[in-house]
């Protein structure tokens, strides 16, 4: 029969199916069938767009130490006024209009290569934490050991489709030369598609320039192989690296996800449309400002906006007003046509604990129903991001695995709709052995790998393990399997020397 | 300014403003201000409305030991054949058309009285568990005392706005009188609206009985004071104890919840769309009963379906396919024109660690996005329903705290917009010290008051608390805290008087 719904067909289910028929681990992303949630209409959304207009004209966006960024947006048509950047009506907006609504990132393996953008979803592991938490260990901080670990553990992961990039901050290395080790541990132990440095543009470069040795330079030039989050200073400033990385990977047609990161309260009002507003304003200066160096270049729009507590100024997750505004960036991303990115796993928690996964899943319920393209801190955020969590990281992980099955919809196919079975199966009788069940059964119900459903007596036989202690197996058992992805020996050592060069030409430094 | 989206406008975010602002716990309800997020279409929808008519027309709904019930439908135009009953197209539809798409049930507090229907959502405790479990005593059975509890806990949750049902069985009583004790417990240590009995229709009278004690008598035959909790036996069975219930409520014009409760797979198809039409088709037989008894008794469409491991058989929660199940069918209530029942904290774990967050959250977002009017299971679900949880039911109830902001959506007046800070403050300026920001901050964002987001020092400072330490000191606290509401002395006499005459009337018996 024909598809006789709304859902917009991509293939999710059948394609998911097939690769579990197939015997192969991973698929390389999601495809979402379901509509996204909207929660305002036309109306409110254009109040905002005409908000983060108005905050462009009027108060404009300030350019910090990045003098050549002054020069590229007044080129553009930009009023350049010192340090400050004031952006007629509708320029950034016009100038968003070259940006690609999807493009494609390309991995290793060309079995991993990613598609960003509409209907597809991307879920990467958590990004940016100085301290680690598991355990044996309790918490400390993060060490290349800890990176490397987790560069495994995201690789073996069938629901992360995405290395992601500072999986954790390897504090044990010089501050300057952090980027060349972190981003070959995701070549060497990982072969999905990864994320670059941002904390200048020369170490943009350096990565662009890893990137060429394991792709080949012709492709690297034609192709996306790298997406890096470049954040704004919120209120309504960009940095010289942040944006200086930017304008390292736009002219390579490298992609950026560029992101206003956002503790409202404090770097933006406490209102949800006030925080709305501002975060357009200042990723439409990004995205603009990647046109203008090369029009086309792949970005992503991203959010990422918190709450704060009344009480202590702390930083809150999972509460309602984030997740207001997820899904009204999601629908702004949408009207502007570009990619978007926000949500994740997000806890102020210390450990994996009841509060950790309603906090997480209070943001990551959200983010599914939004429709956000790439999701950073899918996996392992404890403590609003100050840790990355060994045992939280396979709990969320495995809570991911959902999201295949929830956006894919109701499948109204004859077999979804089950009505032979519904006709001959009569009043009290069980559904266990029919035909249908049987057919069905295998690939019927997502379940989480690390959830105990088993009766209390099971349970209690089985050692009455909690959540965390279940998780705290399994991340051992991951890395005790762990094998390498294939990686071609005279590349590894071509990166090895290369990056062995770099590191010799500059002296060690901690000043970042 | 005038209201510019197409956002429904409930009152809720100034109605909590002000109660916040009088000092009053607790708000009757909640007001949905968002749009219900639909998944279907009406493409999908009528489809699967056309299978729910084809099976009651085909297979149609048996009925099991209560022959009254026959009669009564074959009296409105139902083909009967033995004990089963089968419905000409649309004649359980039409019959649900003198339904009411909303009413209210009241409390013997009024400001406790509740609204169940669009566009508002009423929050209850969990229900029907023979386990308790808490860090003081582990697992056991549950008594009276601890219903005595749980009544006294629901009755000082200010998230929560309904007293529920059996909070929990209390095992140590007599099968045979257990409801005199639930029913008075709710009206002596609560002052919120409560459900009745329906183990039995007898039991339904004694509930409708006890509430002209409470009500008098004129006041319950011209309102709807008990709401009550009528499941079918799915596959397409209805039998005595709960239909009879319900036919003593309709009677009355008390309300109840006709709720198909369906392991899919077992008891029903093991697809989404064939659950829903199953579900809906026993749930229209219900409704339909109800109209012919009386019609425009008061009737909520119910809808439980959980999720069942390939592993073991066994059921479980906070799956993507439930949830897809909850969204259709608030869709094709909302198409009906009566009120919703779905959702809650539903978990298999067996103590509230992150397995148990993750899953309740799992389904408590979707039971908030998907429109449902009355939750049942909001708090204290563990183990399937198997355990009352005293630390799972504060930790639930603290979360299901943040329904409010979240169905308020995104405050799109002149403060909401605060462009006024946006256009005055500058870049890199911070926004905690501003006017708006002063004005605002108190109700600004919601927080649990059971999470920490303190800083790592603070928390290990405080003890390195888990969640489910804070909710045990918690529990305990507020159970020494608590004050029973005023309940007219003469009133309470004549209850303990009119329940021991009825207990004295008939030997305990332990068989149900």
């Amino acid at each position: 029969m024909t598809e006789p719904t709304g859902r917009r067909r991509g293939g999710g289910r059948e394609a998911r199916r097939a690769v579990r028929a197939a015997g192969v681990a991973t698929l390389p992303y999601l495809t979402r069938s379901i509509p996204p949630y909207e929660i305002l209409g036309d109306e409110g959304l254009t109040i905002i767009e005409q908000n983060a207009e108005t905050i462009l004209e009027e108060v404009g966006i300030e350019i910090v130490e990045f003098p050549d960024a002054l020069g590229i947006f007044e080129s553009a048509g930009a009023r350049v006024d010192g340090t400050r950047v004031r952006f007629p009506r509708g320029m950034c907006r016009d100038l968003a209009a070259t940006a690609p609504a999807r493009f494609t990132q390309h991995a290793r393996n060309p079995a991993r290569t990613v598609e960003i953008g509409d209907p597809h979803v991307v879920l990467a592991p958590a990004y940016g934490s100085p301290f680690v938490r598991n355990l044996d260990d309790g918490r400390r901080y993060a060490t290349i050991e800890d990176f490397r670990n987790f560069a495994k553990l995201t690789y073996m992961s069938r629901q992360l489709h995405h290395a992601g990039g500072t999986l954790c901050e390897p504090v044990d290395l010089p501050v300057n030369k952090r980027h060349f080790e972190m981003v070959y541990s995701h070549i060497k132990y990982s072969d999905k598609a990864f994320m670059g440095s941002v904390t200048s543009p020369e170490r943009a470069q350096d990565t662009v320039d890893i990137a060429k040795i394991v792709f080949g330079e012709d492709f690297v030039a034609e192709n996306t192989v790298v997406l890096s989050l470049c954040n704004a200073n919120s209120p309504l400033s960009w940095d010289r690296a942040m944006l200086g990385s930017a304008k390292v990977y736009a002219e390579n047609n490298q992609a950026t996800l560029l992101t206003p990161f956002i503790l409202a309260g404090a770097m933006a009002p406490v209102t949800v449309a006030g925080t709305a507003a501002q975060t357009l304003a200042e990723a439409l200066a990004g995205i603009a400002f990647t046109q203008i160096v090369r029009p086309g270049a792949p970005v992503v729009l991203g959010s990422f906006a918190s709450s704060m507590s009344m009480q202590s100024g702390a930083p809150t997750f999972g509460t309602p007003e984030p997740a207001l505004v997820l899904w009204t960036m999601a629908a702004l991303a949408r009207r502007l046509g570009v990619p978007f990115r926000s949500g994740g796993n997000l806890t102020a928690a210390k450990t994996p604990d009841a509060q950790a996964a309603y906090e997480s899943a209070a943001t990551f319920f959200p983010t599914l129903t939004a429709g956000v393209n790439f999701v950073l801190h899918t996996a392992g955020w404890l403590e609003g991001g100050l840790v990355m969590g060994y045992e939280k990281f396979i709990l969320d992980a495995d809570m991911a695995g959902m999201a295949g099955a929830l956006l894919d919809g109701v499948d109204l196919s004859e077999n979804g709709q089950a009505m032979e079975p519904l006709l001959t199966t009569g009043p009290g009788q069980h559904y266990l052995g029919t035909e249908h069940t049987l057919a069905n059964f295998e690939t019927a119900f997502w379940r989480a790998e690390t959830s105990d459903s088993n009766s209390f007596e099971q349970w209690e036989a089985d050692g009455s393990k909690e959540a965390v202690n279940r998780a705290h197996e399994r991340w051992r058992q991951m890395l005790s399997d762990y094998e390498a992805p294939p990686l071609d020996e005279r590349t590894d050592h071509e990166l090895r020397s290369w990056i062995q060069q770099r590191k010799d030409s500059f002296p060690d430094s901690d000043v970042s």
